[in-house]
């Protein structure tokens, strides 16, 4: 009897099942430092419980991304350990605060399926919960993976392509309840701008840049409990060079927009994202925003900001070519809702 | 008066000495975060506080050999701080588990001292206890290295070769107290495998590699406050490299078995082991188990597993050659038992 | 609306300028494995609440460089972001002890403006401290910095230049709220050497080395919120070496004067410090230090020692040159107050 897992392949998905993925996970202070330690976090609400506080919640949450990291760790096992690609995100919605002492878990349904026209892959897509210890849900998102097939055999399922929105509706958005932002403190935030100040189609590059380190990012992605070889074995691909987990680019890019977007504190919904080419260490990685969209919400003080976040190993500003395509130094195009003081 | 020391020598070994390691350690969260960042380390009862209530602990302890590490991390300094060569251990059991919170020390009992023929140097074996805020040992094993002689000219002792077991009884286990793995949620622990399902003699390769940074396991041993310099100073050692700390490995390997061995969740004793040759950075590591034995237990639901746990830095199953000794790739072979689902 | 911030220039900063640092800190015990992993920290107060409590205090704090580097950090953005050069501190004092569930803040109150003769840029002199969750003072402390000028044009200010200790006084000392050394234990300190065991004028060699690794100054410099991108960005300086946060040549230092300073447990003062020389990845980083001064405190058993520190990428003892410059590979020269049994 074979003991180790290798993973699903293309044709063992099928509209409507659900994976409860293994490997629960209790946090602590420990995870809020090493995010700290590894990413330039700087939002105070993350970083400080009496800020929190100030701002409604019971004390400083762990990081937004980090709660993301911990849910989408769990279901590799199961989703992606064999996908080719990581082809996008939709309808991300953040539902609760995590915090120290919470134990979260993850589950996945597959709501789409459908085979490549070369017969050796297809698109899976699974709707993805992260829960806490009461089974409340804290966060909820669609991925779609590119996962080949074990067998080339296996018939093709009937294609399922479900209809997922370009972005989370503005009404749609969960706003933590308590959250508050007629106390908040601009100069402890470490920035003036607010809500107002922003306009629709606005871009701001980040300034700073950091360079990868081999060692950073499999700490980062380990700790997720991520176990997709290619993050660690630097044998494992072509040119030896280990592939860095997305994530911990999303981190970095979101912990370089704290100058310009300080007060963009909590992420509330995440509604489209790509890897749109590979880092690798020795990367040095920028970030620019543009804001896309903005709303207001029935939260005293708290409005929404819809905000293009994108990492590049280049100049700011550089997304698409003339064919369209991401001109090569762009790694991440992450659209998401952020909450802002007005 | 010189204030630095410079260790123990083996003339400054007596067997019946006592010797209490310095630097007591409060553990938190902190050490745990480290761990799971360091280490591929995804068994469910030191991952979950929830899991491991469903096992009857009062919470998730401190992985095992992050216990083993911290204990032995004091012992360096009198101990192994001019040891030419770890030698082996045996004879270790943990007794009582690690949380969060609790206060760990260290002291050793000399149990043998043996003279080499080359009169340079000997062979010291100690007893060595971790033991908590409350001076209940947590753990005890034996281990046994090879120390130069400081003065050449210092006589030889009577030589005392302690009795030790080839491993530990699986009578003389200590289960923890509570122990149930009647209510084991073998989904939420990532592998439907139990203890029945494991055969003697049965081999798994675990599949993953691992290469290995600098900076990581700098991070782990200064972790568990080990001070030998081989470790940290690049222009110590002949070649400029530095030689990883065994323990290290350990974790690495034991770690990357989860995939094939996700239900040998707790270990309750160290039989014996052996640093077969050096790990540097740039090395990948990759893991293999064997089942020596199975035992059961008083404890509800709960199975013990002698397991050999072997890392290398070359293909799966390698261990030795048709001399008998350790094949070059070959870095840890371990004897351990753990506690697992029946 | 620029939302960036470039910093403040030479000409911004005026004599009497309070600036509230942003971005509050709630350390745990994750900051505190942190610190353990990133240096090799073994002072046992700061190891174990048992130890900490047998001295008095409560429970294990924060270490002292942690808390000073929180601080410090804080005032990165506002303060040094454009600084050319650190050129120094003095009259720094810990005031309180910082716990994990601590939240600090810092702030500054400029204290010194003069312009230098080529018109181009500025020292500053601010006071800075650091706050607790009770606005009370934990650490406070003079640095001065040469800032560029934004504005050549921009008019010299009328200098001022503050007349700053070249020690703090012993009897300025804050010790502790219920220090007390009387029952200390040396064995599980890590050395038999009190505060009678050192002379005036004595120097120790603390032997060991550690070579620096870029991944490691990183998380470190992150974990302290300090976000100067000379610290992080490879491509910023010529020659493409990110230089290294002097504040991790400091704990690495303190870290290696465990070995012949063991006893040294509280640092009460910061009397000055040079960053001689700039520390890059690749310099295995030793430390010696000498004994400047002695005083009695008020508090059981404690007494008060004056320490330079020296962390030197070549042999033990460097220091100046016969031109009474600072050897090149002297790294940090530093002079501070502590607390040692009697």
């Amino acid at each position: 009897m074979g003991k180790t897992s290798a993973g699903r392949f293309f044709e063992d998905y099928a509209v409507g099942q659900r994976i409860s993925h293994a490997v629960p996970r209790t946090v602590s202070g420990g995870e809020r430092a090493l995010y700290h330690a590894l990413y330039p976090a700087r939002h105070a609400l993350y970083s400080s419980d009496l800020f929190a506080e100030t701002c409604g919640l019971e004390r400083s949450p762990i990081d937004d991304l980090a709660a993301f990291h911990l849910v989408f760790g769990k279901s590799v096992p199961d989703i992606s350990v064999n996908a080719v690609a990581n082809l996008g995100y939709a309808a991300g919605r953040w539902l609760l605060p995590v915090y120290p002492g919470d134990t979260l878990r993850s589950e996945s349904e597959v709501i789409g399926v459908k085979q490549n026209s070369s017969g050796k892959s297809g698109v899976v897509w699974v709707r993805t919960r992260g829960l806490n210890q009461w089974d409340d849900v804290v966060l909820d998102y669609v991925r779609w993976v590119m996962v080949r097939k074990g067998n080339a055999d296996a018939p093709a399922p009937e294609p399922v392509v479900p209809v997922l929105p370009s972005a989370v509706a503005a009404r749609d958005l969960v706003i933590p309840e308590g959250l508050d932002f007629l106390q908040y403190d601009f100069a402890q935030a470490g920035a003036p701008h607010r809500w107002g100040d922003y306009a629709v189609g606005e871009t701001i590059d980040h300034v700073d840049g950091v360079t990868i380190e081999e060692a950073e990012h499999m700490l980062a992605t380990r700790l997720w409990q991520n176990t997709a070889k290619v993050h660690f074995d630097a044998t494992a691909r072509d040119g030896g060079k280990r592939l860095i987990y997305g994530g911990h680019v999303m981190s970095m890019a979101r912990g370089l927009s704290f100058n310009g977007l300080a007060n963009a504190q909590m992420i509330a919904a995440l509604n489209g994202g790509a890897h749109a080419n590979p880092c690798f260490a020795g990367d040095t990685v920028r970030a620019w925003s543009e804001v896309l969209d903005k709303a207001e919400t029935p939260a005293p003080g708290v409005g929404a900001i819809r905000l293009r976040l994108v990492a590049t190993k280049g100049a700011a500003f550089a997304l698409r070519g003339a064919d369209g395509k991401y001109l090569p130094q762009v790694l991440l195009d992450l659209d998401y809702w952020a909450l802002m003081p007005m």
